[in-house]
C-alpha cells in the first residue's frame, strides 16, 4: 500500500510500504475512515527532533476493524473504533489510576498516515461505537484520538473546575482544544494567547472569554492585568518550548497549576524558580484512554465539534502539502482524506 | 541584647546587636520562648549560599507579646503566640487560596535565635493561645512554626490522603516532620529513606513503616521493589539537591506527586524528562499559616509530639555549638533556650 513515510527534514513522501500486519496476539488492524497531521509531527519535519531512519508517519486515527488477532476480544472486524495515540492495556495498575499513557504495556501509534494500520493493545486502547457515525463527524472522532484528547488532559492536569480562571499558552490545535476543554469544564475566564486572527476567531468560538497577543514577560504582565494582579488558576502549556513553559508557569497564581502537554524541546527548569513560585506542574502524554468515553459521547450527541479544528482538508497523497501549510502555519491542521 | 550573628561560612556569634523595635504600625514585638536551629541555615554557614553581609539568624519562634504596632487589633501583650517563619497578612488573595508564604505583604522572619525579635504583619502571622501553654509543650509549638508546618505541607501538597503509599526523601528534621504529617493523613505505608539509625528510629516512632537505606538509583529502586515496581503515590522531598529531587521523582508512579520543601540548591529540571516521568509537583516556603490552628490544637491536645525532633538542647548563648553539631550531623535539629 502507498503510506506516509518521513526521510528527513522537510523531506515527507507518500510511496509504497509493507501493508500492517498482526503481530502480536493483542493487535488489530484498522482501515483508517480519516487521518490527520500532528503538531508533534512537525518536531521532526523541521529537523527539531532527529530523523535518524525513515518514519512511518502518523498516530491520529479512526476507522473500521479488519482483523484482530487471536487474543482480542472487545473489538471485531466490521467495527468502528476510536482509539489513542498512546496504546494501554487498560488493567496495569498505572491505567487503573488513569494514566494510561504510562501503561506497563504502551506502544506509541505509528504509521497511521496511511489506508490500514496496526493498533497494539487493542483491547484496551480501542473503544468501539454501536453504529457507524455519520461521515460529517469523522472529524470530531478522529480529534478525540489525540488532539482534543491532549487538550482535554492539559486542563485536567490543570485542574480546571467550574469558576475557574484559565489561561492557555499556545494557539495550535491542541491550544483550541484546550480553551474547548475548558470551557466544557465550566471555566468563567478562559484567556487565549494568540496572535493570529483566524485563531483568535476559533478560540472564541470555542469559548475563550478574553484574547491576549503578547508573549513572554509581556504576556505573563497582561495575564496578570486582567486577573488583579493575582495570575490565573490553570494554564494550560500547549507549546513545549523553553520561552512558552516559563511563560505559562509564570502566568498561574501561586497554588495554580500549569498542565503541559506541549512536547518539550529544550525546557530546563531551576530548582529556586519552581520553588519560590509555588505553581503546581503536571504533563506529559495525554491518558487520552481515560476521557474516550466521554469524548466520543460529546461528539455523538453533537455537544461539541473539535473538528472544527481542520481548516484543510487534502486527499492522503497530497500529504505533503499537508505538511507544508502546517509548517508555514498557513493550516492550523490538516486532515487527511484515505 | 545579644543575638546570633553569622558572619561567614561556620562562624555564628552570639553578640551584642540593636533591640528590636516597631518599625510598622502591624508589626509586634515577642519575647522568644525558645528558638532553633533550622536545616536552611546549614547552606548559609556551610557556604552554599553566600553571605556577603552579617545576617541575623533565626526564623522559628514562639512566645510572648511584649508589644504592638498602633494597627495591630488581633493580638496584645501578655499573650503566648506561635506565628509562621514567612510572614503574611492572610487576607490578599494568595492567602486566601492558602499560600500565605506568597503573600502580597510577605516578609520573611529573621533575628529569631535571640531573647526579642520582631514579628512583621502580626495580624495575619500570629495566632494567640487561650493560655499560656505548659513548659514541655514549648517544644512542639516552636516546631510548628517552621519544621513541622514545612513537614506538613510536604505532605499536603503530594496529595497525601488515607489510604496512600508515601516515599520520604531526607531524615532531616523536616523530613521526619513529613513521616508524622503523612501518618496524621491517613497513610496507610510510609517509606522513610535514611541510613542513619537514630533517625530510623525516630521516624518508626513517627509512623513510618518501612526504611530504605539505599540512595539515588538504587533508592528508586527499592521503592519499586516495595510497590509492585509501580511507585509511591507520594514522595516528600525534604533535602534540596539536584540528586533527592530526582530521587524524589523517580520514586513517585506516574500521575504521582512529589511536595517539594527542601531549598533546592544546583537543582535542574529537564523538560522532557518532567513530561515523560508524568508526576505532579508541588513546593515551595510553606504556607504554614495555613495549618497553624490545625497543628496547634494538635500539639496543645497532645495527640501529636513534634518537639521530639529536637535532640540537642543549649542555652542560647552556645548557639555556636548548636550549628557545628547539626553540621557535622551530630543533632537532627538544636533547641536553644532564651
Amino acid at each position: 500500500m502507498l503510506a506516509t513515510v518521513l526521510h528527513g527534514p522537510g523531506d515527507v513522501r507518500y510511496e509504497d510500504v509493507a501493508e500492517p500486519k498482526i503481530l502480536k496476539p493483542t493487535d488489530a488492524i484498522i482501515k483508517l475512515s480519516a487521518t490527520c497531521i500532528c503538531g508533534s509531527d512537525l518536531w521532526p519535519y523541521r529537523g527539531a527532533s532527529p530523523v535518524t531512519a525513515p518514519q512511518h508517519m502518523g498516530h491520529e486515527y479512526c476507522g473500521v476493524v479488519v482483523e484482530v488477532g487471536s487474543a482480542v476480544q472487545t473489538v471485531k472486524p466490521g467495527q468502528f473504533v476510536v482509539g489513542s495515540f498512546a496504546t494501554s492495556d487498560n488493567v496495569c495498575p498505572h491505567c487503573q489510576y488513569g494514566f494510561h499513557s504510562s501503561c506497563e504495556q504502551r506502544e506509541f501509534m505509528s504509521g497511521a498516515q496511511a489506508p490500514y494500520a496496526r493498533v497494539p493493545n487493542a483491547d484496551g486502547t480501542l473503544l468501539a461505537t454501536a453504529e457507524h457515525p455519520a461521515d460529517d463527524l469523522l472529524p470530531s472522532l478522529l480529534a478525540v484520538s489525540d488532539v482534543l484528547g491532549t487538550g482535554w488532559f492539559a486542563a485536567d492536569a490543570a485542574g480546571v473546575q467550574p469558576g475557574s480562571t484559565v489561561a492557555v499558552v499556545g494557539d495550535g490545535a491542541v491550544g483550541l482544544m484546550g480553551v474547548l476543554a475548558a470551557k466544557q469544564m465550566g471555566a468563567e475566564r478562559i484567556i487565549a494567547m494568540s496572535r493570529h486572527p483566524s485563531r483568535q476567531q476559533l478560540a472564541l468560538e470555542y469559548g475563550a472569554t478574553d484574547i491576549v497577543t503578547e508573549r513572554g514577560d509581556a504576556g505573563v504582565a497582561a495575564i496578570r492585568a486582567l486577573t488583579r494582579n493575582v495570575g490565573a488558576d490553570a494554564v494550560l502549556e500547549c507549546v513545549g518550548t523553553n520561552e512558552s513553559m516559563h511563560q505559562a508557569i509564570n502566568a498561574a497564581r501561586p497554588g495554580g497549576a500549569i498542565g503541559f502537554v506541549g512536547v518539550p524541546h529544550g525546557v530546563e527548569l531551576k530548582g529556586e524558580f519552581l520553588f519560590f513560585s509555588q505553581k503546581r506542574l503536571l504533563g506529559g502524554p495525554a491518558p487520552v484512554r481515560r476521557f474516550l468515553p466521554e469524548l466520543i459521547d460529546l461528539v455523538l450527541t453533537r455537544q461539541i465539534n473539535p473538528g472544527k479544528v481542520f481548516d484543510l482538508e487534502l486527499p492522503i497523497a497530497d500529504v505533503a502539502k499537508g505538511y507544508r501549510a502546517m509548517d508555514e502555519r498557513r493550516a492550523i491542521k490538516t486532515l487527511l482524506r484515505v
